[in-house]
């Protein structure tokens, strides 16, 4: 399957992605002559990740009948110093609210995400040190 | 520096990802169970990767005074078959339209980004092969 993307320059440092699902502002911040009209490209790569893990975890709780009050997927990623810069070190942290957790059944979608289904995670694993946790949050 | 973003699970697979410069919608295709009301994570890397170029040309062809009436950079990612999915090759073209070209400049912009600024086309190369040209659109 190939994937197809349109970057289009608007002017100064605003760019438009025309991408499958929306088109989506790009620009850079104030600190390097953007006008923070958009996303960040590189933060992008994490909103990415996120959301190809949090694809999965909504796919497969569905599956098994887990439910939760809802879930979020904190991600930190580490920019190296010198140019290119990339991200060295990302920290995801999955994060499920509710109350009477069935765990063993969340930490098996969590972990069908990041050893098998989650493509994102596995490209970011060819150039990142991950590291993945899970907390519950009783409410 | 530490660029941090949250994804949030909204219903069904529609997630919600708060990164610098704004906020996006993510959501799977009618075809994976979604009902399209965002961006496809995957495809959120090559908007990540054309973003991040973009900017770099943008940024360097102001510095070097260089005109054109606008560019686009169209990329195709190919995905593996098996889980999980991953980008194995990418072409990225950068479209420059205008007229009176200064290629070399135009080129050396480009070539600064792909071999030594643009963080995202490092990280892709750590995962993908990449097929890099320039064309001019005379208009």
């Amino acid at each position: 399957m190939m994937d197809k993307v349109v970057v289009s320059w608007q002017e100064n440092m605003h760019l438009i992605a025309e991408q499958p699902g929306g088109t989506v502002n790009i620009d850079a911040g104030e600190e390097f002559g953007g006008q923070n009209k958009g996303l960040r490209p590189k933060a992008m790569m994490l909103s990415g990740l996120g959301g190809c893990a949090g694809l999965d975890i909504a796919a497969f709780l569905k599956k098994m009948r887990v439910t939760v009050d809802t879930f979020k997927i904190e991600l930190e990623g580490n920019l190296t110093e010198e140019h290119p810069k990339t991200y060295d070190k990302v920290k995801m942290v999955f994060k499920f609210f509710g109350k009477d957790f069935e765990k063993d059944k969340i930490q098996k979608a969590v972990d069908l995400s990041v050893d098998k289904y989650c493509g994102v995670l596995e490209m970011f694993r060819q150039f990142a040190e991950l590291e993945i946790s899970v907390e519950y949050i009783e409410q």
